[in-house]
């Protein structure tokens, strides 16, 4: 989306914008209205050169600002609790700490979904959004499984803690997973492709899980290693 | 690969060769003895035309004939129970039934060296084989864990029955993987991404084995479902 007519109308329809690039140094009364928006939606925000501008824009008529919009909308926490609640279920909540690639995240999006998970959780930033990509890599998943987009992974855990949540950290060096009750109310949180868990969100959580592997390489794949912690949490809850 | 003496040389020093294109209607004597290399071991031949030859060739010499080679060896199915039993564990293989992704068959070796499995079989025809993204998305992996190609999965299924090993099915409508003793020498069947199991192959195994599903959608993706499945298998193993 480029223009500052249609960016403006997407911000006050209620859209979810999940980029906003703005020519550096513009002080113009509709772009500052623009700016403004952004910094109340918690949009992430880029101040860039015209050059820059003139390179991501299609339409070439950027007029100082360009959108990327959500390729599907973003749903809210309490939405997910509201969700398991109607289920008669324990809240089961995926929290991703800076999935980078968009299989991995529609692919996680789909286990999700297939393990009964009432949602997704991905961070605003250095993270991937809800793409086209994403959307077609989770097999339809993202119209059903609801998927919320926060400022700060380890602010959420903690608030989710204060309604009764735990959370289970992927993690290697965690206790082995068949070990761990996971049957109550639970957040599963899983890293970054190369980095895994990120320090300070792995202290938010109240312990950490692993996966047994009895081979010469590091890790699974992300999405896998969502998959097979999801499914023990499936296991655990079905045994009752 | 391209070019008489260098295909040849690439035969007769035993290299995997995946395709070879060969001119349709030529009939010297060195593209004889290339095609009658192919045949004997196997490899998937195709008579194409002038014009098909020259889009693939990238050194503009063909002669004739292109192959493409592994980028990596496949092993021997022999080779893969041998391993199991100098390990002491009973063989567990994952068979793969034409999947067609690479960051599918990269993933689910990076699995299967993680699971401790003994060896990944894929089919000759309609599947993708070890190419530089299956290596890649391996995380490694390839250079531990054997990958063997063969012929016909069902008849090298049947010939494995012989020595022992039960097959479980990876299929939706199966026995719920729970109630499956899956200890035992075993081979995990998993099918196409978009097709599952094919019939023939479906026939050749002991048993269908089911992960849950909760979800609105059909089914995981292939390589999370060959990551749930073999961490049944897994977890079964550890208790023993």
């Amino acid at each position: 989306m480029e223009g500052r007519n249609t960016v403006l109308e997407a911000f006050r329809s209620g859209k979810t914008i999940d980029k906003l690039f703005v020519l550096d140094g513009c002080q113009d009364g509709p772009v500052r209205t623009i700016v403004r928006e952004a910094k109340k939606q918690g949009t992430i925000l880029n101040f860039v050169p015209k050059e820059r501008l003139d390179q991501l824009s299609e339409a070439k008529k950027h007029q100082g600002v360009i959108a990327f919009a959500a390729a599907y909308e973003y749903a809210k926490v309490e939405d997910m609790l509201k969700l398991a609640e109607e289920k008669g279920e324990p809240p089961f909540l995926i929290l991703l700490d800076n999935i980078e690639d968009p299989h991995n995240l529609g692919a996680i999006i789909r286990t999700a979904n297939l393990a009964g998970a009432h949602g997704v959780i991905i961070p605003k930033r250095r993270a991937v959004g809800l793409t086209a990509t994403v959307a077609k890599t989770s097999a339809g998943a993202i119209n059903y499984t609801p998927v919320a987009k926060v400022t700060n992974l380890s602010n959420t855990i903690r608030e989710l803690k204060e309604q009764g949540m735990w959370f289970a950290c992927a993690d290697m060096g965690g206790t082995l997973m068949y070990q761990l009750d996971l049957k109550g109310p639970i957040g599963l949180v899983i890293g970054n492709e190369g980095e895994g868990v990120g320090k300070r969100v792995k202290e938010s959580c109240d312990f950490s899980a692993a996966i047994p592997m009895a081979g010469d390489i590091g890790s699974l794949n992300a999405s896998v290693a969502a998959g097979v912690l999801s499914y023990e949490i499936v296991r655990q809850r079905l045994q009752g």
